[in-house]
């Protein structure tokens, strides 16, 4: 069986969960506490050299990054299918997922807000303020994009889940636990509603999983 | 012709010049001068929702988000193959670009190089000081990734060059010019040799581009 080593509240794990579970594959859940510095010590080093979560470990080979492991995944269990069967298509679909992975998420991952609080002495709220700036630049193109697209039917793309719904449902979340107001998004929120009414989606919720809380 | 909105300078812009280079592809090159704040106008806000170089224009299609674009090329034109035959190979590929492309140029880029000079008042040396840290990381990583590698023979994988390599060499251009120390990684520097001694990587370099200088 397929390791996965995450985080609950990550939501490049959370991501990556919704496209494991998407693709129907069962996986053992490696909790690597983030809160607790689990990330930073030797062994997790060793894993992982980027000390990053995920790592997908398969039959011994463990894979790092959630883009490079989303892509693994629909590669190798294309159904269901989590890109259009069109290269345009999948152009948009990736666009879209690489705004959030790109744009959004990594600027306001666990060690950026820690050094703009530890080292540029933010408070709370300037903190909320510095991860704010970023979403609201990178939620405004997407609902941009969103509208711009005649063809969609309650997804991302067209009438079903994508690699982008994964995207979007993980980052929104954390948007939301650090204040980002997400009422001006109305098409996104529409997306959101509807994957989280999917089990695949509820089920990789970070307050799912078994490290939640504690 | 495709048409390339991008900027000398800009690693994103210059990671899929050379991604067109090795494919042998020609394109209009649209200088959007992102020194001067063009991607912050109306007319650029029209093409690029996320304001983001590059925008690739296929048959009055436009294409977002450098990710997403290469992964675009490499299907539509998969000769020579910048992505490896077996898909734990493009996984590794992908993690290295994703390493780049995620946890490195995001926190290093235009916005955020300003706003931490302007709104947390960092002198050039402590810009400086951001970005090494995040490029040390990044490098880091990667060169571990590349001596723990026994089959790569030049590259970043293997013996010829994938985008792991246009995303590396990209991102190294720019971490020169923010005064990255780069003598610690010995691989990298290998492979970045190699890679600028081809002439697809020659032709994309910022100092080649039309909107060069000036």
């Amino acid at each position: 069986m397929m390791k996965l080593y995450n985080f609950h509240a990550s939501s490049t794990s959370y991501r990556t969960r919704i496209v494991l579970n998407l693709k129907g594959l069962e996986y053992e859940y490696i909790s690597i506490r983030l809160d607790r510095g689990e990330h930073l010590g030797f062994s997790y080093g060793e894993i992982n050299p980027m000390r990053g979560v995920p790592t997908l470990e398969v039959d011994g080979v463990r894979l790092y990054q959630s883009p490079a492991i989303i892509e693994y995944l629909e590669e190798l269990y294309p159904d269901p299918p989590l890109l259009p069967q069109d290269a345009l298509g999948r152009a948009q679909v990736r666009a879209l997922a690489s705004i959030v992975g790109s744009d959004m998420h990594p600027v306001n991952n666990l060690r950026i807000r820690n050094f703009v609080r530890d080292t540029y002495k933010q408070d709370a709220d300037g903190v909320a303020a510095w991860i704010g700036l970023w979403n609201q630049a990178g939620f405004s193109a997407i609902e941009t994009m969103l509208r711009a697209d005649k063809y969609r039917k309650g997804f991302c793309y067209s009438d079903a889940p994508t690699i982008a719904d994964a995207y979007l449902v993980a980052h929104a979340f954390s948007a939301v636990r650090f204040k980002t107001d997400m009422s001006p998004y109305t098409e996104i929120n529409a997306v959101i509603a509807n994957c989280n009414a999917l089990k695949p989606f509820a089920d990789a919720h970070p307050s799912k999983q078994p490290d939640a809380g504690g």
